[in-house]
């Protein structure tokens, strides 16, 4: 035990360098019991500064120096994506090596082929920074909670989103504006598809609700939404009737309908903890038969929270704390439930003539769907134009009905548009 | 790892049968990794009816059926409290038993004896169960934040102080009046003292002080305080100044000032997470050097709960997901610091004469002990007897100081008594 295991890093970026830092760190206080150093690095430029102080010779361009390189024990995939990321876990694992990773889009896409691989090669693939950041919510799902019937996994686990949703609803700002303060601030990228449209989400939510519920969740079965077409108008009428809005990612299952997997804005009641998690926090729900409902949540992204879970991943595999068996396997996998069938109380938002009748006529589209309504905002009457908001909230109705009315009210030529459909999120009284 | 593991259990009251039920219905599930059964059980009284269907031939009332049951490889004590508790868990241990345990009192007092008996012995002593129900906490202190220079763990882990105490928040209660409720729903002991003095939450983080902190952190070195001292008047007050009360459990250290535990009621901010864990819920909140603050929140008692711990450290086992050497060590332990040190802000509540002067007086007492005054309320004046209540927030001032004060406060002609002395918990800005 005594014995250094040399880690190597494929990307030495800010995530990177706060891993190695962290392995220089963890060196000088001289643990007894594990000792660790890095033993090769791969980058894609070899000239640019970092922040963390290795020696040159062991850096290189060639994904080879640390995936064959016989000083190497433990692997770290910081590259993210699925390509090279896939074939480089793939030989590192077929090399005899563990790996660490943080990229949930490998994980998501691929993981189910790479944790075979590393179980036919008898070392270990494990990945807790690949979902909310330094939370630990991999550990427990694995471990700490196996043996629970999981009912449900909720989240806001992408920091991005949750920093523009809560700038919006603070600040009435709009989509837009928001968008672009975050780009300034680093907190989104130049383009930014992968959080805004909901797959950074979409990936995690896959990972864990493979871990959940033992069944391989593709990323064609989730329904995905994303946040731009939440409006600043959204916020003010949700405050009003006691909502926030979030970008929520759920797996929830049953033996009876299925596993269904989701991610799309959501009224949130500002009564429940998950209204009041904030920028770029992040947190996790979990609901289990045993457990009741548990509550994790933390930085969910940044380089010192994803090294702590990094860390946390070598720390396992150094020590051995890792079984060296399959994957606790579930008797079998859950059937996959469609959107359709979910159901949920709605929040629509038209734009309508300011006339008599029609509420009476979308009230009647609705209940021609067999989706009654709860209560009816009109605001922002524009005398000029004659036209209103026109804010509905129903009681539960399915997707399906409620996909079926959204084409007949897009039919109303009393409706100039239908501006928003958000799903309120179900939570016990 | 196809063999089964029997599991032998001491103690078959609510939280046994619960356990009982949760191995009978993963057996039921067929688990192919894994496979547990009941083994044996020792009880007090034979002939009481229990909520877990076992065959009478496997239960007894001498506790050798279990410790030294060849068909045994996993004990479970669930007896609590410290003896015979320790003697049960060391000679399980030495005749090469894994123990799982929910017992804190006796992982507090005798905790590194029984750590160091399971490493010579080559057997694991699990004990996720003893602090805070069905949250994973000792997991992820253990494993997940390995990596992690801890700063601080705080948090609410007695729920029946934190359901006595949201109780009184929220209805103005007096103390006496909800303990007794509390204890006729069977959330209170008929003798009350274990939860309501804090001993309780003692024992709870002087074993997450242990995990945190590497550091042996025994029964008398830790600043206790219960709850009867807290009146309906202080919720009152609190509230006024935007504070609630709840009994909070600490560690925190540094290699300057040392290792700090206490437990005592605190003034929290409204604005903080923790001024809304309410009811019999628990709450953790971690601070580690890379990942920043984490925060974890569920169930802290309860049968059902506290078997999802158990079972989480019984399939640990069972599935060799355990390290098989000695727990992490750390370079050196930290020194003890004394509550003398502890440096906050404080809430005093005086009966004082209702003159001109007094203000100036205690003013001047503090003033004496290096202690400024923030915020002052006269409240609830008596003018028949001629006193007021008189509420002092002081600005941050050391312990010792603030003892000195309380002194010759307790000497003013002026001030009739000291209602109360309350510690405001310090929160980032």
């Amino acid at each position: 035990m005594n014995q250094t295991t040399g880690v190597g890093l494929l990307g030495l970026g800010v995530v990177g360098s706060a891993v190695a830092n962290a392995i220089i760190d963890r060196h000088r206080l001289e643990d007894p019991s594990i000792s660790l150093n890095v033993a090769a690095a791969v980058v894609r430029d070899l000239d640019r500064t970092r922040a963390v102080d290795l020696d040159r010779s062991i850096i290189s361009t060639d994904p080879d120096s640390v995936i064959i390189n016989h000083e190497v024990g433990i692997v770290v995939e910081l590259m993210g994506g699925e390509n090279p990321a896939f074939d480089y876990i793939t030989a590192a694992l077929k090399a005899g090596k563990h790996v660490v990773t943080a990229n949930k889009e490998v994980m998501c896409k691929r993981g189910s082929e790479l944790l075979a691989t590393a179980a036919e090669n008898n070392v270990q693939l494990l990945y807790e920074a690949s979902v909310a950041g330094g939370i630990p919510i991999i550990g427990p799902l694995m471990n700490d909670l196996a043996a629970n019937t999981i009912q449900s996994v909720r989240g806001i686990i992408n920091g991005t989103t949750n920093f523009i949703l809560t700038k919006m609803a603070h600040e009435g700002a709009d989509f837009d504006d928001v968008l672009a303060e975050a780009q300034g601030l680093g907190y989104a990228e130049s383009d930014p598809t992968a959080d805004v449209d909901g797959f950074d989400a979409l990936y995690k939510i896959s990972v864990l609700a493979r871990l959940a519920y033992h069944t391989e969740v593709p990323v064609d079965v989730i329904h995905r939404e994303g946040i731009r077409g939440v409006h600043a108008k959204d916020f003010r009428y949700a405050s009003e009737l006691g909502f926030t809005i979030k970008l929520l990612a759920v797996a929830q299952a049953n033996r009876e309908s299925g596993l269904l997997a989701r991610v799309h804005p959501a009224l949130i009641p500002l009564t429940v903890p998950m209204a009041s998690v904030n920028g770029v926090l992040n947190a996790v729900e979990v609901e289990g038969d045993l457990v009741g409902p548990l509550w994790f949540q933390g930085p969910g992204a940044g380089p010192d929270p994803t090294a702590s879970a990094v860390m946390g991943d070598i720390l396992r595999i150094a020590s051995g704390t890792v079984s060296s068996g399959s994957p606790t396997a579930a008797p079998e996998p859950f059937k996959i439930a469609s959107m359709s069938d979910h159901t949920c109380k709605y929040y629509l938002r038209l734009t309508a003539s300011d006339r008599p009748g029609v509420l009476a006529n979308v009230a009647k589209v609705l209940g021609d769907a067999d989706i009654s309504i709860n209560s009816v905002l009109q605001k922002d009457t524009d005398i000029e134009n004659g036209h209103a908001d026109l804010v509905i909230m129903t009681h539960p109705a399915r997707e399906a009905n409620m996909q079926d009315a959204v084409s007949a009210i897009n039919d109303l030529d009393t409706v100039l548009r239908l501006d928003s459909l958000l799903r309120v999120e179900t939570y016990a009284e």
